[in-house]
């Protein structure tokens, strides 16, 4: 037998489980759900995929954006949940070796425990798997000081199509030994193997933070306002964009009201410093209050209790979520180098006008990365299925004529690959196609995802 | 004409200079050396070694310590000394562009005027090149808090052996758009195409720091001190280890004296902070007093002005041509997580004792990064040709047993590549060596080089 029987689920409820991410109402079925446990078993699976041919989706929490786990042709999902083990927090060396099912902010919380920092922390992070964020190479508001995923992978075991186990790296902080496997392995989405073990780099957890929401009246202020923090020389552990309607509709969606958003605040700021020492932290917010000065915002909200910073960025967390709840929707993950985001914003907004749609937009302001929600409202389906496509590819030749890419954070998975021509030319798909011929040389390994359908 | 006379050199004293770098005393002619000025020269030089089968090795500064620069089978030397340009400083957005043959301090320098920070600085950044730095994953002192070259580098335009023009990635901070070219050409040693322009993140510069000396009368006590460091939540902004002949050794090369180093002094620990606020760094250093003090440490010597902190950062930078002034050597780029650093120090010395080599070790151990003098000395030609290669295998073999990998910021190159079974597996190589055949199909891109000869 391939696998225990208490590893396979045929059963209908189970098809319809792992049929689907978080991308729009997409559902694909898998026509068995495999649940591994150990490095052993996926190393068999694969085998014997491999040997017959038999596509194979790998699973994390499915929480995706982008439809990486959705298994477009049937066949095994492979979901990675029962991998849910912290194998060693290595506090001398400040590492944690840590199997892809363990949720990441169960992670986080266990170094914070020993005063040690994980910084990734996407909007999901209470549900996300560490291997998701890993596929997709995750980001998450602390990025902007801290660096995505793929800064604090070392080292990660991984099975190759063939059944074969390797490992990429080495558990150490800097390597120039050969080629980079570890971060070719990162944010291939599961086209290239499997991972089963990750070694990450843990920092020394901040002790202090401080966080402000600053309501501006012209989005573009706002976004103007996140170079110039920048410029100022104060890097935030926080800087996030949110559009007037984003924070309106997450306030009603979680049932909280937000006090004193004057009629004319267009947007938002969300931001928030952090390190060791109030006293230099109060001064970096106050050089953050004389730059945003500038940018005409009003008045600022500093949460001054935990509760109220929970609050608020429980209010930036579930952004997402609300928009969903009001109306099917499609979510681009524009990002740009940062200065170019009142261009990119202004850009959507004129294309939005011209294709008649409405769009959501917020995002991880600091590091340019703009969630686009583009509301499907009372467009008709002719529109939204053949219209908005068009939109779309606007928005990524202005998205990448700004020196920007079509995914910051949520990966290119099943909704974007039909727009990679436009960040790449033929020859560096070429390339990428190649290097997933080696890993994977009869495609069974997450089929038809990153690449176009035609190339 | 494939290129003008002017960019083309057969004569003795160019084909004599572009035969070296700085690994040991190793020379291998070329039979021409190309001096390309744009990327289109570089493509036609390409198109046509690859059509005619001829070797090409890409060479930057030449100040490479694992022969990654030496033109093994003649050709073409291709000497990007010509891209000399800082193309752009973007301050908005904190980036730069900047051809591969702009020298590394040079590239600081003009981004500091600025405000901006570009911190991978290895020892010979008056003369190494940002290309070379790319080509080998270059680290440096400050790399312990900022990282090394790798974690900078956003997007970068290279010509394929084809002679086809690529970029890798686009101008942003955060990207999840498919697979990571960027990553695989940094570190590649110039063995997948040829860089002929960088985009490079820039970060606020730091306006202050803090340089303190601290002898230790046992090294591993030293090591250990490393790691209790940051244990303590500081993370330096540079922690070398420097063994006693390191210091004493350096100080006579540039002819100056280092007050008090008394007899029973085995090591020393040169250790920075940085930052924008005084205060700050004044706590840092009575924590890091604290922790030195658990382990011995004697009378610490504070830099206090800024001619002191260049002559102790001088005596640091100076130890590699210091100990090649001495002797013949070899170095050896290990690399562990830190805090097996005593463990590694110990094996060395226990493995210098059994083959009869006296070693003198210094590096960047707030990294776990330790370079290995391997010192001629005495040693016969047999024992240095034929034993000593044994000895090195028993350091390497201990280095990745501990965690560790065989070089952390020099590369693999011509030296090493005959460890590389060490590090990697049968498995892992063959992946290596397939990417490197879908960039290079012909194999004329600095051949031989990474890989070992039997593979």
């Amino acid at each position: 037998m391939l696998i225990g029987k208490d590893k396979a689920f045929f059963d209908e409820e189970s098809l319809e489980k792992y049929s689907h991410d978080e991308t729009e109402d997409l559902h694909f079925y898998p026509e068995v759900v495999l649940k591994a446990e150990t490095t052993e078993d996926v190393s068999q699976i694969l085998t014997y995929c491999n040997e017959h041919l038999i596509p194979l989706t790998p699973q994390g929490a499915r929480t995706g954006l982008s439809g990486g786990a959705l298994p477009l042709f049937g066949g095994v999902a492979l979901s990675m949940e029962r991998f849910d083990k912290i194998l060693h927090i290595d506090e001398k060396n400040g590492q944690v070796t840590v199997e892809p099912g363990v949720i990441t902010q169960v992670l986080q919380e266990a170094v914070a425990e020993k005063g040690l920092f994980y910084p990734p922390d996407p909007a999901s992070k209470g549900s996300c798997f560490i291997g998701g964020n890993l596929a997709e190479n995750s980001g998450g508001p602390k990025a902007v000081k801290y660096g995505v995923t793929n800064e604090y992978v070392l080292n990660l075991e991984v099975v190759l199509a063939s059944g074969e186990v390797i490992w990429t790296g080495a558990n150490v902080l800097k390597n120039a030994t050969a080629y980079n496997l570890t971060q070719l392995i990162v944010g291939s989405e599961g086209t290239l193997g499997i991972i089963t073990k990750a070694v990450l780099k843990l920092i020394p957890l901040p002790k202090k933070d401080l966080l402000m929401l600053v309501p501006f009246n012209s989005s573009e202020k706002a976004c103007e306002a996140v170079a110039a923090i920048f410029r100022e020389g104060i890097v935030p552990s926080g800087l996030e964009f949110m559009e007037r309607d984003a924070l309106l509709w997450t306030a009603e969606f979680i049932g909280e009201g937000v006090d004193g958003i004057a009629e004319e605040v267009q947007a938002h700021l969300l931001i928030e410093v952090d390190g060791n020492n109030e006293e230099v932290l109060m001064q970096d917010c106050e050089s953050i209050m004389n730059v945003v000065s500038r940018f005409e915002a009003g008045e600022i909200l500093f949460a001054d209790s935990q509760a109220q910073k929970d609050k608020l960025w429980n209010l930036r967390r579930k952004v997402g979520e609300a928009v969903k709840s009001q109306s099917i929707y499609k979510e681009e993950d524009t990002v740009v180098p940062r200065y170019e985001l009142p261009a990119l914003l202004k850009g959507v907004k004129e294309i939005g006008k011209r294709y008649g749609f409405h769009s959501v937009c917020y995002g991880h302001a600091g590091d340019g990365n703009l969630h686009i929600n583009i509301i499907k409202g009372d467009l008709s389906e002719d529109d939204w299925n053949n219209k908005l496509p068009i939109a779309i590819r606007e928005i990524f030749d202005l998205t990448v004529s700004l020196g920007g890419t079509i995914s910051g954070e949520h990966g290119i998975g099943h909704v974007q690959k039909n727009y990679m021509d436009i960040p790449f030319s033929k020859t560096e798909l070429r390339l990428m196609k190649s290097i997933k011929a080696i890993f994977d040389p009869n495609n069974i390994l997450n089929p038809a995802k990153i690449f176009p359908d035609e190339l």
